[in-house]
C-alpha cells in the first residue's frame, strides 16, 4: 500500500503516540490509501455476492453459500465504517446515503448465522450443566424421554432444550426468508450498484487529495477509548463481583441496560480495527490486545443475547416449572458468562499494547 | 499458660517450622497446656449451658438465649476437636463415648440458626436479582402483590421468597423444638456430666504427663495440607472457570459432590486453629491467612447448602413456572459464589502465612 512507502521521520505530519505502536513502517497516510482501501473491500464485496448467487439456490452449496454471505457482510461492515471515520474525506450525500444501506444489509445477513449460533451455545451451556455427555453435542435439541428416568430437573434440562430449539430454529428460518427476500429486493440491487462504483471510482472531496487520514484514525481510536473510560472497569477487574446477574429477575427480560456501553465499545473498537486497516493495509501486524480485547467483546454480546434468549423461552406459556427452573439456571450462566466476559477485556485492555506478527 | 514460659531454644523438642510461623513465644508445649484449654472449655460450656437454662424460657430472653447456644456450640466443638487431635493423650475409651456426644448435640443446637442464615442469605440474594430495593432487607420474605404489577419475572421472585419463607421458617421451628428437646434429654444430661468432670479432672494417660504436644498438632496440620493439596486449587485460582455451576441441572439436587472435599478442608482447617488454640492459649495471634481462608470456607459452605434449599424448593410440586424460573436464577447465583469462594480460598491459602496481632 501506498502508506508504506510514505517518509516515517516527517515529524509534522507523523502519527500520534496513540497509532504509532501499531506502526510498524510509519508514514503520513493519505487518502490514496483510504480509497485503494474501499476499492478492495467493494470488489470483494461483489465476488462475494457473485459466489452467494451461483450458490444461494444449489442444495450442495449451502456451506460456501454461508461463508459467502459472511463475506458480503465482511466486506458491508468494513466500507461502512470506513465511510463513518474518513466521513470529511468522502461525498457527503453519497456516503450518508449508503451507510444505512449497508448497515441495513450487513444485520439482515447476520441474522440467520446469530441465531444459529445462539442455539448452540445455548445447548452446549445445557449439556455443561447437566453434567457432560447427557445430551448429543450438535445443535439438535436433547431429547425429553431420553432423560426421563433421570429426575424432574434433567427433563427440564431437555424441555428447556427443545423449546429453545424450536423458538430459535424458527427464528432462524425466518431470518433466512428474510435474508433471501433482501438479497433479491430492490433496495439490495441499490446498494450493490453503489458497492459497484465504490470499486471504481471512490467519491472523494477535492480536498481528500492531500488530507492526512492519521487525525481521523486518532479521532476514532479517541472515541473508542473514551468509551472505555467509562465503563466500570474496576468492578470488572474483581472476579466474582455478581454484576451482571443483578437484574437478573427484573420484570424486562430484554438485553440488560448495563450491558450497552459494552456493546458500544465492541463497535467502536471494530472501527478502530478498520481504521488501522485502512491506514496499514490488512496485512498490518496483528496487536494482541485489540484482538483479544475483540473476542471478549464479541462473547460479551453472545452470552448476552443467550442470557436474553432464556429469559424470553421463560415467558412462554403453559411450560412446566422444571422447564422454566432450567432456563432460569441457563440465563444465570449466560450472565455469569457475561461477567466473565467483561473479565476478561478489563485484563486484555489493562496490558501494555503490543505488536505481533 | 504453661506453654507461653518454655524454652524457645530446645531444638530436640522445638515446633516444626510448619508450625513455627503461628509461633510467637516458642517452647515445647506438654499435657498441662492440654488439660488447661480442655478445663476452660468444659467451664465454658457449663457457664453457656447455665445461661440457657436462664434464658431458654424466658420471653425476653431470645437474644441471650440464642448466644447461650452459639457459646454452647462453640465450646462442645473445641473439645471435640481437641478430643480428636489429642486423642493418644487421652484416656481412650472416656473420649470415644464422648465425641460423638459432643458432635450430636454441637450439629442439633446450630440447625436452628443454619436454616435462618439460609433464609436471610437467599432473602439478599434475590434482592439483589431484583435491582435493589424492590424487596424489603430483612429476613421476611418479599410480598407478591407489592410487584404484581412489574412483570411476571419480579411475581416469581416474590413467590420464591414466599416459598423459602415458608420452606426455611418451618424448618426453623423444627429444629428449634429439637433443640429444646435435646436440651431436655437424659442423653444431653449425660453429656453435661461428662463435661462437668472434664471442668475438674482431664482423664489424660499416665504417658501424656511428659509428652510433646507438637507432633499430634503437626499431624493435624499435615491433615489439612493434604486434603488442601488435592483441591483443584488450578482451576479455583482462574476466575470464572464455571466449574461449580456444572451439575447445576443434574437430576440430584442435593448438596453437590464436588462440594465435599471443600467441606472436609474446612472442618481441618477448624481442627489445626483449635490445636494452635490448645499450644499457644486462646490469646494466639490471628493468623489472617488461616483467619480469610475459613471464612472463604464458611461462605462455601453457606453457598452450597443454600444452592441446594433453592433447588430442593423447586421441586415443590404445582408451583408456578415463574417461581420455578427464579428459583433456577437463584440456585446459579448461589453456585456462582461457591466459586467465588473456592476463588477466595485459592488467593489467600497461597498468601505467605503472615501473623498480626
Amino acid at each position: 500500500m501506498a502508506t508504506q512507502h510514505l517518509d516515517p521521520t516527517d515529524p509534522a505530519a507523523g502519527p500520534s503516540p496513540e497509532l504509532s505502536t501499531s506502526l510498524e513502517q510509519g508514514g503520513t497516510p493519505l487518502a490514496d490509501a483510504l480509497a485503494g482501501y474501499l476499492r478492495a473491500r467493494a470488489t470483494e464485496f461483489l465476488r462475494a455476492l457473485r459466489t452467494q448467487r451461483e450458490t444461494g439456490g444449489a442444495a450442495h452449496g449451502v456451506e460456501e453459500s454461508a461463508d459467502a454471505a459472511l463475506a458480503l457482510r465482511r466486506s458491508a461492515r468494513r466500507i461502512s465504517g470506513t465511510l463513518h471515520t474518513f466521513r470529511p474525506l468522502l461525498d457527503a450525500d453519497w456516503s450518508e446515503a449508503l451507510r444505512p444501506e449497508l448497515a441495513w444489509l450487513s444485520s439482515t445477513l447476520a441474522r440467520e448465522h446469530a441465531y444459529a449460533a445462539r442455539l448452540e451455545r445455548l445447548v452446549k451451556a445445557l449439556n455443561r450443566l447437566s453434567g457432560a455427555s447427557a445430551f448429543p453435542t450438535q445443535s439438535t435439541a436433547p431429547r425429553a424421554s431420553d432423560n426421563a428416568a433421570k429426575g424432574n430437573l434433567t427433563v427440564g434440562a431437555a424441555k428447556a432444550g427443545a423449546l429453545l430449539d424450536r423458538r430459535l430454529t424458527l427464528a432462524r428460518t425466518r431470518a433466512h426468508s428474510a435474508a433471501l427476500d433482501a438479497l433479491g429486493s430492490a433496495r439490495f440491487h441499490a446498494v450493490a450498484d453503489s458497492v459497484a462504483v465504490l470499486a471504481s471510482e471512490v467519491p472523494l472531496t477535492p480536498a481528500a487529495a492531500t488530507a492526512d487520514l492519521c487525525p481521523l484514525a486518532e479521532a476514532a481510536y479517541e472515541r473508542l477509548r473514551d468509551a472505555v473510560t467509562s465503563l466500570p472497569l474496576i468492578t470488572a477487574g474483581h472476579p466474582y463481583n455478581a454484576e451482571a446477574l443483578i437484574h437478573g429477575l427484573s420484570p424486562d427480560p430484554a438485553p440488560h441496560p448495563q450491558d450497552a456501553p459494552w456493546h458500544q465499545v465492541r463497535l467502536l473498537l471494530r472501527l478502530h480495527r478498520y481504521a488501522l486497516e485502512v491506514l496499514y493495509g490488512e496485512d498490518v501486524p496483528v496487536d494482541v490486545r485489540l484482538l483479544t480485547s475483540g473476542q471478549a467483546l464479541n462473547r460479551h454480546r453472545d452470552a448476552s443475547e443467550a442470557a436474553a434468549a432464556a429469559a424470553s423461552a421463560a415467558r412462554t406459556p403453559r411450560i412446566a416449572p422444571a422447564t422454566a427452573y432450567a432456563l432460569g439456571v441457563l440465563h444465570a450462566d449466560q450472565r455469569h458468562e457475561v461477567e466473565a466476559a467483561r473479565f476478561v477485556f478489563q485484563q486484555s485492555w489493562q496490558k501494555e499494547a503490543v505488536s505481533t506478527s
